[in-house]
């Protein structure tokens, strides 16, 4: 199928559950409503999978990796070159993901949007699905084409529908991986969500201050020149956009497809919510917010989706690593919908009545 | 030994790991800092115990159980019969905290240290330290005596120790039953920290307006009756406390003893929390303090021991439920900490020299 037919194809929620779901959790053996955002969380999942039981062991953060032309401006800490260092660190089991997908019981796959090298590996954790071999500076003009931008799309979903087809999920996770990829993410959410540039940029792995004005001209300027439409997806993609940018909309709308819901790690990867979302609004309400990152803006893409993240942990890492941390919360909030005894089951009182 | 033999007894942290932990964190492949929070976790439980790498499998909540007398003034949504109820209902493993524990991999001690009928089992996750049978109502008198307000601390000093004794514990955690128990613990923090009554006494269970302003009339009124000191832990604890809170602050108190991280729970935790910062200073740096709980006043406790919550998930059920969430916190901290790759190891590039 091409993108248009996987975008389209997507369905809005099957409410049908919620209002069994919510009864299920009203009568459990705790004052209506204590256990706050974790009956929030079990209803969402409930909601988005279509029972209160679902299965969800097979869980799959898909870290999509790509490389920036911008990077030529000098708006990043870390040399190019690190993009497949890390990758390489990935498949070795030594990063941040790595660590924290144990504490969630994710597996993890590495993707290759668009990294400016080429991968040697034969890692059975590695997709390759190049587009190009990094975009290009979007300050002197478009960073990819619009065919590129759909082909960077299609990455992200057809990486996950060949996941799913080998091994059925049931929980994706998006995560990321690019030298210089805060510069795209912040131009796409101020494109997006119209705040201004200074509003939704920030330090990323860690500039200086003097780093981070740079990083903001750079960025209005290549807003400025290609001014895109803030409806038109493609359009700001293949402008200010990246690869694996819109390999994490990928994800999200694969998911969506497949009514599996897709926790959405931080400020890179809610520019590929942004994207996910403008071409079809039910992907939206198949997202599981995870994370406020440090990295200023985090908070406008969340109030913008009208979505609320569940931690606030000061992460500003990218990979994939704020996601992965919802899968214990996801449990919990199963062990309750599932585990615990109703007022009638436990023989305990309910409120007083004068109450 | 009695109470103050223990108290004296803890000591301040050793801070001699602090400094390597810190190089070996910032040696990892990610950006300095950039697992924000996670990094903080693992640099506090190394520091506690003393070691990067500590065994951290035997985790345990301790739910202190106890009746307040103060009910009879109509400050809660429940009758008082749910607090045996609910203990039998942890015992067969049906409550809040029975669900959540399994995400954290928490055994549960159920401790009775004061609740006013008694309890009939033989389950070996439940422990009779009764003081009495339930406080009495402080609007009208002291809730209970001095020597009842030590006791009450030793029960949960000696539920720790006994515990450990039995199968040494690596990581404790507090929880609480007790119908009414939200007017204890507010009045703790209002003589503790100085807060006006109404800025740290909320709804508790379920209180409707009328029943939040009666709760804190009686309150206030009992503070004035009895005024007892803002440093005399003993006096606040007799005078308006309640046994469970009291036996809290022994669970926290023997963790330090033993240099055991004690995960400290919300609002009912919060206030055994000051009581035992007060009998010792030192106590308050063993403490992983866990989430900001909706009970109000919450935050203006982690504030006043200088501790910021992990977690802000709009829980108001005690039992503990708070606390036990932090445990794959810890472990993804720990994984962090002892699983990832240095920038050598990995052959990642640092960051560039000119920024």
């Amino acid at each position: 199928m091409n993108l248009s037919e996987y975008i389209t194809q997507i369905q809005p929620l099957d409410i049908s559950t919620i209002e069994s779901t919510q009864a299920k959790l009203d009568n459990l053996t705790k004052p209506k409503g204590s256990l706050g955002r974790l009956e929030e969380l079990a209803l969402h999942i409930a909601t988005i999978t279509g029972t209160s039981n679902p299965p969800l062991e097979s869980r799959r953060v898909f870290v999509m990796a790509g490389d920036s032309g911008i990077v030529a401006q000098g708006v990043s800490a870390y040399p190019q070159e690190v993009t497949p260092q890390m990758v390489y660190n990935f498949l070795a089991g030594g990063a941040g993901i790595n660590a924290l997908s144990k504490t969630g019981g994710f597996d993890i796959t590495v993707v290759d949007v668009g990294i400016a090298s080429a991968i040697s590996t034969d890692h059975p954790d590695f997709m390759e699905k190049k587009v190009g071999l990094g975009t290009k500076d979007f300050s002197q003009g478009m960073a990819m084409t619009r065919d590129e931008a759909e082909a960077s799309i299609l990455a992200g979903i057809e990486a996950v529908l060949e996941s799913h087809k080998a091994t059925p999920l049931h929980l994706t996770a998006t995560g990321d991986m690019g030298i210089g990829n805060t510069t795209p993410a912040s131009a796409i959410i101020a494109a997006v969500t119209g705040a201004g540039v200074s509003d939704v940029t920030g330090y990323g792995t860690g500039l200086d201050d003097r780093g981070l004005e740079k990083k903001i001209t750079v960025i209005e300027q290549a807003l400025a020149l290609h001014a895109p439409s803030p409806h038109d997806a493609i359009g700001i993609l293949s402008s200010v956009g990246s690869f694996e940018i819109g390999g994490i909309a990928g994800v999200i709308l694969a998911s969506a497809y497949l009514h599996i819901p897709v926790i959405v790690d931080g400020f890179i990867s809610q520019a590929g919510a942004l994207i996910a979302a403008l071409l079809n609004p039910y992907a939206r309400d198949y997202i599981i917010p995870s994370h406020q990152s440090v990295e200023k803006g985090s908070l406008v893409v969340w109030n913008h989706l009208g979505l609320r993240p569940y931690l606030s942990l000061d992460l500003r890492l990218g990979e994939g690593t704020g996601a992965v941390l919802m899968g214990p919360l996801i449990d919990a909030s199963m062990y309750m919908l599932n585990g615990m005894a109703s007022f009638a089951e436990a023989g305990v009182s309910g409120k007083n009545e004068r109450s």
